[in-house]
């Protein structure tokens, strides 16, 4: 029937059949061995993830794999990477652990990756020790006034950079190799114990536990921009790579890094820089303290990770629509680890297999075909860099602009279970908000996710008064970045979160370590798994209405909302920027007026509108006009600098304000420098700007 | 109703109601005074068009203006511009022609603009003159082998090379101005007096007549770039622009060129640089014969052109569809002329004109309403560089790119009355025959203009059979580029052109001259305006169809079996290349593999289907794919040193191989350097071509 609607008793079915055991049996199954990208434990998920979507009783109408030739970087089993205390007569005074300690059988898998940093280079670089902070450009700044670092081996602690700018940042000033470790202070509230503080007494990182990851800027296959990394497709240069740490890294242990900050001579370093070491951090000398045993000593940092193509899968399933099979409506996650991933990726995994197999149940018993198709994309690689989605989005990339509605992306489902979390493109909150009002909070029976949700997290709406706060998509942090920088599709990621008073953790704190186990998750993630459930019922139900719904549950008029919001702080921004005059802010103002008074006819239209009664056609077009919405704020010349940000509304920004972001680092810059240049480039930006946002008002507007 | 289709008594009734008499009298009325871009004349062709398609009886549903503000260059009417041979003793010897000879009123009218060369810089060069035959690099090069260019004034012929090359290609040699002028070998078939050979007496140029143009590179408003030139918009700084010649330039007739040419000294040019001059072509001493009166003198340039922004208007009209009104058939000329520009452009308008009053009238009646949308276009400043409609398609790139089925171009209408004459996508080529078969030949009662067509021009089909042969559109010549090139719309290009056996003719002699006049289209183009007629049938047939089938009528497999012959030819090349075996062409050959049985996938699929019985959202479904065929093959980075083109199937290319045109420049340089960065940039071309014709493969093959 070519006018049917969403079911809500269908909807109900769904919330009822989505099943806590079968979320934790499945996430059981993905974590028995570590699963990094490409290993063997990877390709075991790839056979379970098909498995589980061919399944006559609740399999997909069909799944399949689809493989990319990728860049990947691995430390060498055989010559592991090293970092030791060098005495003038070479005697080495301390060694790094090599591997994170047992505490069990997970952490003696022989295939537990050895902790480093995906695409240092290899080398050997040896120097006295300084500590640099959290490896920002004002922190090596700061260093560089009364220390010459040129030699030095830098140690820094995870958090206020990327990865890569940890080195990036560093080498400019003659640092020869940089250290970085996750402070307890920022992951532990303190804690440092495992006799009785730490993993497995509690969910914080042990000593020896050491965050693993991909030490890049831009995502996707490095070798092959824009293009899908086929077996003939074109290859960059090795050398021609960027954003990657141009000197040795090496991550370590907090238990390692107390030894070597612990003994750092030199002056006391800013209150600031202190971390959670009961000592104070100094500079370094550079070098240690003359008093401390290391004394004179250097640091010796060996990498040997070496860097090769290899076949990475994402697995993809589809069930088709049936009224307008042209339409996807699209899910993912992906499936890679850095070892077992009970967290990450796993627990976002295991919240797409129930959820595919409530559906594909209702699917296979002949009781629900939805109107849209549905694409569920587990993806690879997306550890080194969202490389499987990206990849995906760059190969298929004409027909999911055409086509797709919505993305939805679940990775880590589960990071704590106080209450739901929820970003992505403002038309979507009130989905968002629709599906988590059916939703029961976890262990609070009378409670919905949605009122739990705005007792943690809330914002005053023009429109709508209170309601919980929905972030935006404008970095690059999991698979959605694709989906939203290079193809402008509207998309939102979902997850179970923290109760903020309780802990100030960076993220989870076996991120990334040899202790993201299904025994971690078990324990002390989500017992009972009704975190994991309450997020597969509410992405699972936001799923099903963007599939089933006549009408796509976009509302555009939150979009004009928060653009306002943008054009309020960019106000300021200009008034207070010292713009020359010839540079006006009227064609923006204009340009967001316009916007909303086309998103107010179109709902205006749509109210008016009997739309199961009229020609589909009509609904068609709505829906075209609201699915095309996020597209039309692309422009491929809006950031040459930022490798695949299109999305002149959620691109990422350097200069902090919650405003249109090209617009925000473009007047930041000229403002700061007063030259006539960065004025003329910030007046680009606000008319790169402007038009798109009319452009994205002429998508709204009446048709002709 | 959702499932009309086209009603063929409709067309009957279009057909029939073409008249010849009502183009005769739109085109007396547009050409009554010249209508240069921006000039009161241009105004008011605008008020005229306004008027036409806001008439009750035959208007459309809506008529507007749409302005940018745009930089266009001017001579100065104080001081014109002047080419002189002045001799050591500053005597002027010789001073070119001001203005072209009068032969009535048309040409006496003050409004006539000096011939110049727009955007050429404003200076006064004086030098020994050379000839360099067309300006080419291969031309000055050959010159440079004997002659040192510097300081030197160099005359060139019109061809060969763009406008503004002939001055870019000569300042590295240190040539400091340039001459342009029309052969009368390339124009008029040799004949050159104006007693009884040129016009009054026929179609050719008088030996004063100067064809005026825009000698740029790029086209759209120089001054921004891929935005919509506004008020507030940003512009780069002039110094920013290129493609413009570097010194000054200067066209001039061959009446003038005569007396420079045939006193020239120096060897004797080749004969492929010899023209219609009974003399002999010399390269110059650099300067005049010792013989000549010439002799020792020098030739002196005066260039006073300036360059200011300037309001130009676009005339906007459309007819809203009754089903599908988000679906746009979009029908478009440019409205400003050189001079009083009856052929160019006002024969096209002539014909938008007929066709739109026959539509409005059945408008009007209530005896038709279009499925889809109908636009109309009546581009400014076309002349200066398809200004207008590229500025359209940057403000409304969203809207357009979402809903365009198909743009339709007629500039010249008429270039000469012998045979039809289209450009276009191959999707198009059946539709064009189809229409073509309904129009008489004009003057040939019992034959169709396809019947007609096919006996001047045809090429073998490996599915067709022999068919008339239809152009690509790869270059910029008219408002079709934004659509083609930038949009990836698909687009056709319609006249009625020459009798090749009859002329050489570069284009009809009268060309952007003063003598481009109503009387010379009634007297000597299409006496009794039954050629404009054919074209308005066809054109206005065309339009019907796209505007009004059920079922777009766009043919992919006829898309296919060009990329089939592109690959051809790249095969070809490719084997001859000496391309390293790491370049491997199989994902080219494997790409129109794809899209060969994609297309067949949907046709076999629209065969299959009753369409008008079954849902309608199956024939959108279809109408999508076909739509977005075009949009598929875009690439915004496939072509970063051409600006505004990133359709990779129709790019401009040098290299001179009628295949695809990224591949084929880049091959060709790489086969000719050798250079591994070359080869790398060939094999990069080759996966952007590959993935491009995979993605529109997707758009054709089965939605899900
Ligand atoms: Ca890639
Ligand atoms: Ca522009
Ligand atoms: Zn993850
Ligand atoms: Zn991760
Ligand atoms: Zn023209
Ligand atoms: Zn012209």
């Amino acid at each position: 029937d070519v006018s049917r609607d969403l079911d809500e008793s269908l909807v109900q079915d769904f919330l009822a059949e989505v099943d806590n055991k079968q979320i934790e049996g499945f996430l059981r199954d993905l974590t028995k061995v570590p699963h990094m990208a490409t290993t063997a434990g990877d390709e075991a998920t790839v056979q379970y993830m098909l498995q589980r979507w061919q399944d006559p009783e609740s399999g997909l109408d069909r799944a399949w794999i689809e493989q990319y030739l990728v860049y990947l970087s691995f430390p060498d089993p055989k010559k592991p990477n090293k970092v030791t205390v060098v005495a003038p007569n070479t005697t080495v005074l301390h060694t790094a652990r090599e591997r994170e300690k047992s505490y069990g059988p997970d952490q003696d898998d022989p295939e537990v990756v050895q902790p480093y940093a995906a695409y240092s280079p290899a080398g050997t670089q040896q120097g006295k020790l300084v500590y640099a902070n959290q490896g920002k450009p004002s922190d090596y700044m700061l260093l560089n006034k009364t220390l010459d670092l040129r030699g030095t081996i830098a140690i820094t602690r995870y958090g206020g950079a990327g990865r890569a700018d940890k080195a990036i940042n560093a080498a400019p000033y003659g640092v020869v190799g940089v250290l970085v470790y996750t402070d307890p202070l920022d992951i532990n509230d303190g804690l440092m114990s495992d006799a009785n503080e730490t993993y497995p007494h509690s969910w914080y990182m042990p000593p020896s536990g050491v965050e693993r990851g991909s030490f890049q800027t831009d995502y996707g296959d490095m070798l092959t921009p824009y293009l899908a990394a086929k077996e003939g497709t074109y290859r960059i240069p090795v050398e021609s790579i960027t954003g990657i740490p141009p000197i040795p890294i090496q991550p370590i242990g907090f238990e390692d890094a107390y030894v070597l900050i612990s003994q750092l001579g030199g002056e006391s370093a800013p209150t600031n820089w202190q971390g959670g070491f009961n000592c104070t951090y100094n500079y370094g000398g550079p070098g240690f303290k003359p008093a401390s045993e290391f004394n004179d000593s250097a640091v010796k940092l060996e990498v040997f990770n070496y860097a090769e193509l290899r076949n990475s899968s994402n697995v993809m399933g589809i069930i088709r629509g049936s009224v307008e099979p042209d339409r996807y409506v699209i899910y993912g996650n992906h499936r890679d680890s850095w070892v077992h991933g009970a967290i990450d990726p796993s627990s976002g995994t295991s919240v797409m297999l129930e959820v595919s197999r409530v559906l594909g149940r209702m699917l296979k018993q002949g009781r629900w075909r939805p109107r849209r198709s549905i694409i569920f994309g587990s993806w690879g690689a997306e550890e080194f860099g969202l490389i499987g989605s990206a990849e995906y989005t760059e190969q298929y990339y004409t027909k999911l602009s055409e086509r797709t509605v919505a993305y939805i992306n679940v990775d880590i489902a589960v990071f704590a279970n106080a209450t739901l979390k929820a970003s992505g493109m403002p038309s979507l909150q009130n989905l968002i908000f629709t599906a988590a009002k059916q939703v029961k909070a976890p262990g609070l029976d009378s409670t919905t996710v949605y009122d739990n949700w705005l007792r943690y997290s809330n914002r005053t709406s023009p429109a709508h008064g209170t309601v919980p706060r929905v972030g935006y998509l404008s970095g690059a942090g999991s698979d959605y970045a694709a989906f939203v920088h290079y193809l402008g599709i509207t998309s939102m990621d979902l997850s179970y979160t923290y109760d903020r008073t309780k802990t100030k953790a960076r993220i989870y704190p076996a991120y990334h370590t040899a202790y993201d186990t299904f025994d971690y998750a078990a324990r002390f993630i989500d017992p009972g798994f009704t975190s994991h459930q309450a997020v597969a019922r509410t992405a699972g139900n936001v799923l099903l209405r963007l599939a089933d719904s006549l009408l796509l549950p976009l509302n555009c008029s939150d979009y004009a909302e928060s653009l306002e919001s943008y054009l309020a702080t960019a106000l300021e921004l200009y008034q207070t920027s010292g713009a020359p005059p010839s540079i006006s802010i009227e064609p923006l103002k204009s340009a967001v007026g316009l916007f909303r008074s086309a998103a107010t006819q179109l709902d205006q239209f749509i109210k008016s509108s009997d739309l199961a009664n009229e020609i589909p056609l009509k609904v068609r077009r709505i829906n075209d006009q609201l699915m095309l919405l996020d597209r039309a704020f692309l422009d491929p010349q809006a950031f040459p600098e930022k490798y695949g940000f299109r999305h002149v509304i959620w691109a990422s920004s350097s200069a902090g304000n919650a405003t249109f972001p090209g617009f925000a680092d473009a007047f930041a810059r000229a403002s700061s420098s007063g030259l006539a240049g960065d004025w003329a480039k910030a007046h680009h930006q606000l008319s790169i700007l402007s038009q798109a946002i009319e452009g994205a008002a002429h998508t709204l507007l009446d048709v002709i």
